[in-house]
């Protein structure tokens, strides 16, 4: 079985983009790859490509993974579109590690897009509201974010907090973010900030939710065979796994957790032979402030309910024990839902490879990404190793 | 690297059914690929998931692969939806098979669904449209059917010949399909019928058209190691190929053949050691008329500008030397998007193991199948194998 390794990720900044397509976006996303194997990769190279995205707003609702990769060269390249709502470039990822795995390909694109800002609210509101589940959820009226404010209110209803560690998020990751040329949300705020923005679904408030994005980020994923005759950076994937659950929440064993997280978690760190602890650092998925809080318990970074103190005593901020989304999170960086998972793994692979400009952290080993469809329906988690170029 | 066998495979009727819904004609191929196995496996030894659906009607236009799976009991098991337009399902096997030889999954269920016929005729339209090309297709009026009738009128005016080759395609593949109790169109028609039919997209007649169905159909990808405690019935993947290409027809090289289905042919024979030659049946994807008679060149069985002399003289037909479409072909057995790539693998089964009923081929050994998405702008092409059972 051969292993496979990311040598190569790169994005476009997230933000609004009214002069963009989702074509021209993913191959901004695509050229920034290839540009971080330091030109050495072409598309003559590429075996394979696995694309992902929600197709929000409709674009091309069909073969719309054929539609990006034709744009950028890659016509005749078996290209297949993976949605597993905002989980789909985290998805994208794993299929390409199966690909390479499965000895049918030794260098695959891993793509993810979206086009989120050219749209009213409420046609914004349909397209989250798709992510969640139909019948009882999004036909109810129940909005996307409301289906996190529910599990917010759990959470403090059952560990007796208030929402002060949700805006302990948003102060950390906009911390981040506000180094990361990328994010869309790329200014600093105070706690008093966070704890007094305008209510978006009680008890969540803006400061609380992430913003909606445009953008487009790739990861290359190459097989042990290919890197023989490649001298560049590369990561090793050393875990992959994923899990899936009710998409709707009322079906769910608990709203406290998110169970698909838990168990993709424990599938990756026992490939990776690893545990929670030998995690140097994390991007998560920070839809809403409250699903970073989960995270931190979902992946075993401490016991349940003990989050808030994480937040509080500064484990997970940039120079902590255990940072948490350098990048900014999707609360700060943005979340273009396809390209999301896509952008956690560039993030990692910057991270690992000293790359990472004024947010770079000292000297990681091992980075994970955690990448969530819905509001946990399901969940795909990596654990990535730094090697040395040889 | 770990072979792939399929173990069971089973189908819904195709058809109309305003009584089911998408779950629920999931699970009743669920229930049918683990009846297949004659009752010996269950949920409790699938690893993974793969579901193909383009979303016909917006049901669930998010983590649609895990809606269906969580109402078969699969909660908690890996599941990505994939899609490719009308190869999703061909493309969900692929993947499955990627899963299998990765390491990572022992035994895979390849799933696809769609529901079609609870729409206007205008949505029809609309959900068919998207398959296409956005802007320079569906936008500027340009049908699905219509895409397919500028590749009729190319050929019949490069090979000099008339709409009779799409008719005895009807012909033989109603014949085939009134013979399978899974069909939705399960009568027979006359020559005489078919080039008599109603006009759709000229020189395409109604005739020449699949209908729209809604259906489902799973097939069970394992391991060679799961084999090893499993006695029951199987049969090796043992080619597996798929392409891309330009989305819109207007960018290909060619209008009398369809690039990706030739490439992704010769990837699977490639990989199967043999050639076109060496197929002993075959399920193409028969959309409309003119792309049965596109298979055949573009995967060898014969010369270009020679189809239509296949089908006059019968190598095609159930009893000639080369059966195509024994099911009926989507042109009779109809074209739930996502499940007819699924449901080319459960006829493949079927004839392989000696399963198929009045429409029993005699003793073939190797089969393929071959989805077409879009117009062309994906492919994937899958050659089988009979194993005999230990």
């Amino acid at each position: 079985m051969t292993e496979a390794y990311v040598i190569g990720a790169g994005q476009t900044p997230f933000g609004a983009f009214p002069d963009e397509s989702y074509r021209s976006l993913f191959q901004r996303a695509y050229e920034s790859a290839l540009e971080s194997t330091d030109g050495t990769i072409d598309s003559d190279a590429v075996d394979e490509a696995v694309i992902g995205t929600l197709g929000v707003g409709g674009r091309q609702l069909g073969l719309s993974g054929p539609a990006v990769t034709e744009h950028v060269g890659l016509e005749g390249v078996p290209c297949t579109r993976v949605e597993n709502a905002c989980a789909a470039g985290g998805y994208a990822v794993r299929q390409a590690v199966q690909a390479v795995r499965s000895g049918m390909a030794d260098l695959v694109v891993a793509g993810g897009f979206e086009v989120m800002t050219d749209m009213s609210g409420d046609l914004t509101k349909y397209w989250l509201g798709v992510s969640g589940e139909t019948e009882w959820e999004r036909l109810t009226g129940t909005t996307f974010a409301g289906v996190y404010a529910q599990m917010a209110s759990a959470y403090m209803d059952r560990y007796g907090v208030d929402t002060e560690p949700f805006s302990r998020v948003a102060v950390k990751n906009h911390a981040n973010g506000a180094k990361n040329p990328n994010a869309h949300l790329g200014f600093t705020c105070s706690l008093e900030d966070a704890e007094g923005g305008a209510p978006v679904a009680d008890p969540l408030n803006l400061y609380h939710c992430c913003p909606t994005s445009d953008g487009a980020a790739v990861a290359l994923v190459a097989s042990e065979e290919f890197l023989e005759d490649y001298d560049g950076e590369r990561i090793r994937v050393a875990g992959v796994g994923a899990s899936s659950d009710p998409v709707g929440l009322a079906d769910r064993d608990t709203y406290t957790g998110i169970p698909a997280s838990e168990r993709a978690a424990e599938t990756a760190y026992e490939m990776a032979g690893i545990g929670p602890d030998d995690v140097d650092f994390a991007e998560v998925h920070d839809c809403f402030a409250i699903a970073e809080v989960l995270a931190y318990e979902d992946l075993g970074f401490c016991e349940r309910g003990e989050a808030p103190s994480l937040l509080e005593n500064g484990t997970t901020d940039l120079d902590g024990d255990l940072p948490v989304n350098p990048s900014g999170g999707l609360k700060s960086k943005g979340h273009p839902i396809g390209a999301t998972g896509t952008g956690q793994v560039a993030e990692v692979f910057k991270q690992l490879t000293g790359n990472a400009g004024d947010r770079q952290l000292d000297d990681p080993q091992r980075g994970l990404t955690h990448n969530v469809g819905g509001s946990g329906g399901a969940a795909v988690v990596h654990v990535f190793e730094r090697v040395m170029a040889e």
